[in-house]
């Protein structure tokens, strides 16, 4: 499906059509869903989503992409912010997410999300997307962390690592939250992020002993 | 199926059954398994895995199950082993795994294992195993963490959320490198917990600078 020679309405039934899979997904989970599945979601002719997606996988590799598509770009930082803050921002946006304008929440697509991840493993147009997702997500982090260490706010750590890091403990949070039902673990994976990660990226005595400089005693 | 009860060649019979399980799920994946392909991969009568297991959900329980318990009770940990030193005998174990007397090793179980575990939102049963599996491994990196600081060679930490921080970084690296084939994942993992937890836990600056308690000018 060409997205760029869509017409309006064509853009508006790829819409439905994601939607009704949200909706059949949410029901069936991936393992049982089928296309018919998809069909009964969905309102207008079942013979439209035959038309644009070529079987059951090319809709959810499509589908996919979508649900991305909705968190790249959604993060909210106000102009001017300083690198913490931003930091912070982009941290609550992959924990808590942005707000949506459907049935179908953050948790609901999140959990679509990770049930998808964990089959990468078996597709790899799939291993595809969330790899680019993840370095999408990695790298704004990165981005964000050498600002603050070019203005002189963080410590200069590998930022990237950190980056890693980071993207690595929110993803298990949200992994945890979904698979054992654990509703603290975004709060939890906050608290741990700040305290080991963005406290060692300001804390003045961390950078003096781990750079092994000293100036004078009491620094 | 009652463990108690079983003879030597029950015993033989279960292990049996739960190889040609893993065999059937390497070429399948969870998603696409039946029944029958585990019955092709298994050298017994067919009729056995029927008359000890009730279906493919009771069966795959049971299989999950024998993965867990093959992990807990591994970790091989020299006596009056320095707490750091257990502490990262424990975080290598989930990281690297045990060595295993089979064709199937470290990666192959913990492909299974990620996938049973993001399936696990739909399967009560499941969720329990997992979630009784993850408070083993939480609460044993707990009781290190707090006897280190009862010797007093660790900062007195909330030992418990130190703890599942690190168990959600594992989980996250190992997830990582089977969904996207990152194989470096398990080892950056290891460094960043050393660079941001490890060091946390030891650094003597840092101690005093979060518990605002200076009894001299060099501690």
């Amino acid at each position: 499906m060409d997205s760029s020679a869509e017409s309006g309405s064509s853009a508006e039934t790829r819409e439905a059509i994601m939607e009704a899979t949200f909706r059949a997904l949410s029901k069936h989970g991936y393992n049982d869903l089928r296309m018919r599945d998809i069909g009964e979601e969905f309102e207008m002719s079942r013979t439209l989503i035959h038309y644009h997606y070529d079987g059951k996988h090319d809709l959810i590799s499509a589908f996919l992409e979508y649900v991305i598509e909705q968190y790249e770009g959604s993060v909210r930082v106000e102009e001017n912010a300083d690198p913490l803050t931003e930091l912070n921002a982009r941290i609550d946006q992959c924990l808590f997410g942005p707000e949506f304008d459907s049935d179908f929440g953050h948790w609901e697509r999140m959990k679509v999300y990770h049930e998808l991840f964990s089959q990468a493993q078996h597709n790899e147009r799939h291993r595809e997307v969330f790899n680019d997702h993840y370095v999408a997500i990695r790298d704004s982090i990165t981005q964000v962390i050498e600002r603050g260490i070019e203005e002189g706010a963080f410590r200069p750590v590998d930022a990237e690592e950190t980056a890693q890091f980071i993207t690595d403990v929110i993803h298990a949070a949200r992994a945890r939250r979904i698979s054992l039902g654990h509703e603290d673990a975004p709060d939890q994976a906050r608290r741990s992020v700040h305290q080991f990660v963005l406290a060692s990226l300001l804390e003045p005595e961390f950078v003096v002993s781990s750079r092994q400089k000293t100036t004078g005693p009491a620094e």
